[in-house]
């Protein structure tokens, strides 16, 4: 098995996203809501572009069935019925309901390897759940970090990094590393012991911080405590 | 101070490159060759994209002041008087004269950066002294690596990991990274004790050590054999 991961998330070519399965990583914020929201009995998660797509998008489903979620500069956007907070996505709120969701960074990354076969959302709230999910494809894998704006975000690179180490450590058969999946498990390595330290260091965990949104990166670098993954598939991610 | 580094090889901004000095490494093999080849009395060297531009430039130069020197998948080009192997470059063939280069990554990487007022080469052989040259600049800096045809490369991000430590090891001012620059610092602090090994981790490194070439990982891994700084203007690196 070849895992790669890339580092800068411009969208990759039609050969990469025909033959690997897709793990597509925004720890701050948009993975670890989607994660949350579906494990909190969310029915499904429509990742849109734009404010207007949402805006009218959620114009088409029955009143009630729907909710409208997302940020911009990590601020609920007006209107909308929550943020990008984990912690608004509790049972009460979505069990049931779909919700259509689009952030700055993680839900732009959906879109640009809708043309995959295979498409999950990682995280760590799910990452060895997500390990397992990858062993059991046995495809070649290419991991998505969300990145920051366009540029490398190091949150999304060490829950990569991790996800690599977990698989290299289960996998009965060779694992094929590229010098940048080397270098994330690596960096996962280093903040393995506290990975909330590598939240806290990046540029998007500091501008959390700095709005007084510092919870959500505890929420946000806890492991394991759900085993959904969930799939992105035709414009829709399911549990 | 602020220090980016740019993992993956595309062209920067012209805002990137009008408001930055910048350096280009790339460890295996073209600036360690063109610190090395300099440090040895080389005139001047021109880093040409293609083979048919090298085999041109050599006949507008009076005959016995040129050599021709790269590789194509890292191997010597045929009717080259050298490949891209620092121990090639030895001061009994290179000194007074000009060399014009042409190799995978490194040449194309200084085509790249062409537009940008201040551009320097780095390595490992002259770390320290690009470190100084950084500080004595006093402007933001870019470290572009030059990859591996295309792709993140470790032994060229851990040698900027390096640039970077000693940067804020010795500056006076405060000193800011970005995700990818801080990530850097922990892939060279990670190999700190035996750089070496970073080199044979790469991809790049292992294709070279399974073409005979392993002696250039040992040679290429060594710091601060020289002060020299080489510049790159108007298409020619100088000392």
């Amino acid at each position: 098995m070849h895992i790669d991961i890339q580092f800068v998330p411009f969208p990759p070519s039609s050969e990469i996203l025909l033959n690997r399965a897709i793990v597509v990583i925004d720890v701050l914020r948009a993975t670890s809501v989607i994660v949350h929201a579906l494990s909190q009995g969310a029915a499904e998660i429509i990742p849109v572009s734009t404010v207007e797509e949402g805006l009218h998008l959620v114009t088409t489903f029955p009143r009630g069935s729907t909710l409208l979620g997302g940020e911009r500069g990590s601020r609920k956007i007006q209107g909308f019925d929550f943020g990008n907070s984990p912690k608004e996505v509790t049972a009460e709120r979505v069990k049931g309901k779909r919700l259509i969701l689009t952030t700055t960074n993680g839900t732009k990354a959906f879109h640009s390897v809708a043309g995959a076969k295979e498409v999950v959302a990682g995280s760590f709230l799910n990452v060895r759940a997500t390990a397992q999910r990858c062993l059991d494809l046995g495809r070649d894998i290419l991991i998505f970090p969300s990145g920051d704006e366009g540029c490398f975000s190091l949150e999304d690179v060490v829950c990569g990094g991790m996800l690599i180490d977990l698989i290299a450590r289960k996998s009965d058969t060779r694992i094929d590393l590229t010098d940048a999946s080397s270098s994330a498990r690596i960096l996962y390595q280093r903040f393995e012991g506290s990975l909330v330290e590598a939240l806290r260091l990046s540029r998007h965990g500091r501008d959390l911080e700095a709005l007084g949104l510092g919870e959500d990166l505890y929420y946000c670098a806890q492991t394991d405590i759900t085993d959904l993954v969930p799939t992105f598939s035709d414009g829709v991610i399911k549990a």
